[in-house]
């Protein structure tokens, strides 16, 4: 889009706003200040059990991991931290790694710990981990966790997520109420060993990497054993862990009304845990969501403040980076989109069940083109206007692989 | 099965069973004093939203219920109770109701209340009942349960069953976090209008008759909402209330584990709420449920006493007595079947992680034809050995035909 | 939407649109000359098997049908047929039907035969129709049909819509090939009985109202009952009826590839054959079908007007003329989006592997408001700019009330 | 079991049969003759994407994958040939594998190609292999596929099996259209490379390792394939490879209705590609897959011979050959009890219209414990009576590790 028609659009669509008494610099400024974090293992081509297809100039370590996610806030002044995942990412000097974050304007979002593999560790997790029905690997398990906390105290993170792979693949295999309750004794140990403010963010997924059960299947058994845990224990939703055709956005505003919502991994998914970029299937869905969250947040559910945001996508076909900067840009339009919906008609339709005008708002909302108010938040921060096309122009992808070689592969999965 | 036959695979069986220290006199005395109500709705043909076929005989009214449930209770030796549903089932005359009840050795099990359907009450339930954004709906709602309570006491039931219709067809239609809201509020009002030896079961369903959300869709949610009520709601699993995939073996086993059972709606399906005949789609599941039934009492997570049995299918195409029948064989063999599950040896393969023997020791019991301890349970109590060769040689259908006519409906859905 | 606004965002958007080298008095009279037929049983209030809520004024015979479809032409501009129903639609006085009808502007698309309910006919369907294994129950169904294509004749409809609900609810009930060849021979009495205009239209579906096996589940199905029929058979895409996650556009492009495509069902849905609003619940796999269906007719594949268009949804909780409405303006949307995709540009990236630049190209036209240029079509075209606003400033459904009734009823489900 | 209850259960088994007109030594014998061909790939440990676990003993090379399926051989006589995949498998002395084989009474089952992994190949199958739109990367993997025909031919392979991964993750990616000709294109070209007495077994998938769409996604873009090809291109069923809710028995009988039945990969899922032992989630859909395997070869729809069998699953959790130990029991159980089915009787029932009788005859035989028929027949093969419990007295795990080491991976995935 020319600066000419982005000009005009915003001009136009400013208008149209000022007409309903709609602020357009507030909207700006709000969308300005949504950012989203990444994690470290999202720099890398990502893969299927099937197989990987590098794309070349990978970072090879946590500063060239840094240096990638500078670049990405630089360009789209979307995202201003990284999440770390231990033991992938412990740092070699913990000052030089802060310092360089600090240079880039990066901060460190909640850590990730990984009790789904065996990296060399005494005891395997083949059979589990917080969950195993040996206490000895719980133990092991417990401790990882505690060391995952201490590296992130270093860099200054505040929050600690746990995605849990543990489960079975065959009945029989497991016995559901032990492992439930072997977790929740082995979260305990974890919670207590946070500071105090820090948040446990506790994902939960119906299946994969096991295929019969998982321990923590839905939000309900996230949910149950984080209240066990304490205040500071809260349910994140990775878009993707749903059973086919869940509806997601219910579940936002269900634990909302807890109080009970940690924050998102955001992809998009077809099936399973695809973990496509966001917005790229079911843009609506996306928006829905965010209607739910603006929604909590104004109506005092909980505090918009106290939700955590991070893309966790799996990029097998795109260039991550490129990938990343249409993931950003599709989550704020999904953001700016729902900051449109006009929330007293819709509640006034709610409450006389005027189900056609309660859906005509949201359409409303959803239809409009807000593209030049992305847009022109990312310019007033200081990013590009058209971040992708820039990226392109300059072939940063074709001076990473200079550097860093064509087979350089992200450490991580 | 012929007699000769009963005998010698009962005694073979016997003998095996001895082997391995299993008494089975005390296994036949299991089944035989387990006992599953059945819905006064489901003596008649079902329908989908394009039809329904008649069958011709169907009971006219709730004396003529009552007989029927007598018959399968006499026939089959697995059935003592009949579950209401109000307004279908309002008794004439309440005495007469009961005497006849009790003749027939019928006793009265969870109360239905009907909150989604108009059947010329004031106010209209289109737009939702306990949860409808209009306080005088939640109110004339609350009153019908209330009702349904009173009716209930006086014919000696003891619980009140909700399953709650309420939820909405499109984005934007209901206000969630309201709708939760609301529905708490107004099931906390009938939780107190219900006498201290009532129980609540509280069902929950994903979608339909709603398409875009329900108010209570999972388990999570009713959880949720028992948690609030008190320690006499509990949450009531129908098998057909989920979405695809769903592992509902867990779900039993986590809801134990609260001790938030309420109890079952047996059925069985492949799509959705199908409502066809328990076991008749996937009975290694109804096994593996019943497994977790008997772990989690035996394991004492939740007394096996406190759980309701209820039947509830829809007879699309088959005569509903010999859909209750071959239900209540189903529902028998899988518990028998899991009865004999050497839990001993399971517990040490779970623990030993030894995925391929904890399979084998399902397998054992799955495999094993339990028939001839269903049958001699079923002669034993003074039953039928084969309930549907009597029905079908004494034309029990073709009697009621001609008793109550060829286009006689059930009364209700 | 204010006319004014509505110029100026025509304008700027026109304005844009040249810049790209595309003519938008073309696009809007294409917008402007895509129509979509409507069924005579969409004018009245839906249900489910749970139950029904009235709208009042609903049509209470075929002419009153006619009428309500006419003023939905005349408002939106985007319909000019009805596809009616036997037996619900039996014309009375087929000339007076035709001249209403003519009066209208209506003309009278694909015929709906029905042999899925008992509706006084001597043999039952309860076991099966065009696959029943009975032959005479078959040969009552196919003379049915050759009936409605009689009617059809007698009124101008050029088609049969063929959608088969027969199937079974359990295992056992059916014989797979069997009833797979009686219905591919029944279809062939059928189609040897359609005059040589006419094209037959064969739906698919996996499941309801027969929950185990449907007998022509998918598209494969369909297909290959077709091609055994002749060239003028054709398989329809009802939205609705698909497993989960299935991809419908790629459906909709293999049958294309097959010059085999009959046409649409519009609707939208989250959970099976939800009959929910078109573009109500995934706006973007709607604009994903469109991009196939204009791919498809450009480059050859298959004739963009020989692809028939209908509306088939259930109206439980809108107004039905509202709801179409909204459903006609959701279709015009999508097809005017995916009429702005640079196909071009599209080709280009997909031959180079551009995986990350074809996503921002069909992003670019899916974040498009093309609100204006089906705003623009509409009044070009002499209906109304805002039909739904007119609709209920005119108190149109009050004024149907007042001459219909409150408590009307439409023929049919 | 103990000898004297395998005998004592036979005999009663026996006795029964005899009674209902079963030549018990008949059944004993197809059961016998019924062989399960293993792939290369399931010697070793599965995995993944989140990593795998090491089994240890895992087989170095083909030589010792033979070895390992001839075990299998000796302990089952359930298995006779092995598939074998290209280039995981590619002979260094053909002569000697040969040899080796025939030593071990094995044969070469249907070869596999693999075009959806770069192994050092010059171009990358990133975009796609048969269907890439890179006319060069088409020809490379066609001609990798002949190179595998040649492989096959010098080892006494009949069949080649094309599982074919391209597909796409976004939408906009691909062109579906022409990615399925170009895939028809270069199966033309595979298939007339193929000897005249070679079949070619065409798979398909609906997603995975792509999730947005893969090229042959269903049972009927196979077939239309296969039919292009010629009378030697069946399509090839995968029980993994479905949506949600498919009735895969059905399939089964459509194509067998076509004679277009390849054959199985057998495996047992709950969510997709699960890949878990065959019958241990399942067992009575895998039943029903053998009720209408068996009526389409009786009926005369296809030939059981025409028919190949196959086992298809990952083992993450368990001991490979252990797995297998088990899926070739389940499948051996479900062939015996499908053969139980009163055919007959069954078809009157689909006659009358008699539901219920008719799933009692299916109950029939699938309640009968068929254990004693299944065990006789691998002891009158030759094979142990309890082949696991033979596998773990005897220590072979322990003894293959002691050979080829606790970290020797199995070549492949």
């Amino acid at each position: 889009m020319s600066n000419l028609f982005h000009q005009k659009s915003l001009n136009l669509l400013s208008e149209q706003l000022t007409e309903k008494g709609i602020d357009t610099s507030e909207l700006i400024s709000k969308i300005a200040q949504f950012q989203i974090a990444v994690p470290s293992w999202a720099l890398g081509a990502g893969g299927t059990r099937f197989g990987r297809f590098s794309i070349g100039g990978e970072p090879r370590n946590l500063e060239e991991k840094l240096e990638d996610i500078g670049l990405l806030a630089q360009l789209t002044k979307r995202t201003d931290a990284v999440s770390l995942h231990i033991p992938w990412d412990i740092p070699q000097d913990t000052e030089a790694v802060k310092q360089k974050a600090a240079s880039l304007g990066i901060g460190f979002d909640a850590m990730n710990s990984n009790t789904f593999q065996d990296y060399g560790q005494p005891l395997s997790y083949k059979m589990g981990s917080l969950s195993n029905a040996d206490a000895a690997v719980r133990k092991q398990a417990v401790e990882h966790n505690l060391q995952v906390i201490e590296i992130g105290k270093s860099l200054g993170s505040k929050g600690l997520t746990v995605w849990l792979a543990d489960g079975s693949n065959f009945p029989g295999q497991a016995h559901f109420r032990k492992a439930l309750q072997w977790t929740t004794d082995s979260l305990k140990e974890i919670y207590s060993g946070m500071p105090s403010d820090w948040k446990l963010l506790l994902e939960y997924k119906p299946y994969e990497p096991n295929f019969y059960h998982t321990v923590i299947p839905d939000w309900g058994t996230s949910g149950l054993i984080c209240r066990q845990l304490g205040d500071r224990a809260k349910v994140l939703v990775d878009l993707g862990h749903h059973l086919p055709n869940t509806n997601i956005e219910q579940i936002v505003a269900t634990l909302m009304h807890q109080d009970l919502l940690a924050g998102f991994h955001f992809n998009d998914s077809k099936y399973g845990d695809d973990d496509l970029s966001t917005g790229s299937i079911k843009p609506y869905q996306l928006f829905l969501i965010f209607c739910e969250l603006i929604g909590g947040a104004e109506e005092g559910a909980q505090a918009w403040d106290s939700i955590s945001w991070m893309i966790d996508a799996s990029h097998n076909t795109k260039d991550p980076l490129e990938d990343l900067i249409q993931a950003l840009e599709a989550i704020s339009q999904a953001y700016a989109k729902a900051l449109l919906v006009d929330r007293e008609k819709l509640n006034q339709c709610q409450n006389e069940g005027d189900v056609v005008a309660a859906q005509e708002v949201l359409q409303e909302a959803f239809l409009t083109d807000v593209r030049p108010l992305v847009r022109e938040a990312r310019i007033q921060s200081g990013g590009e206007g058209g971040p992708l096309a820039f990226y392109r122009k300059e072939k940063i992808r074709e001076k990473l692989i200079a550097k860093r070689g064509r087979s350089s592969q992200a450490s991580g999965l």
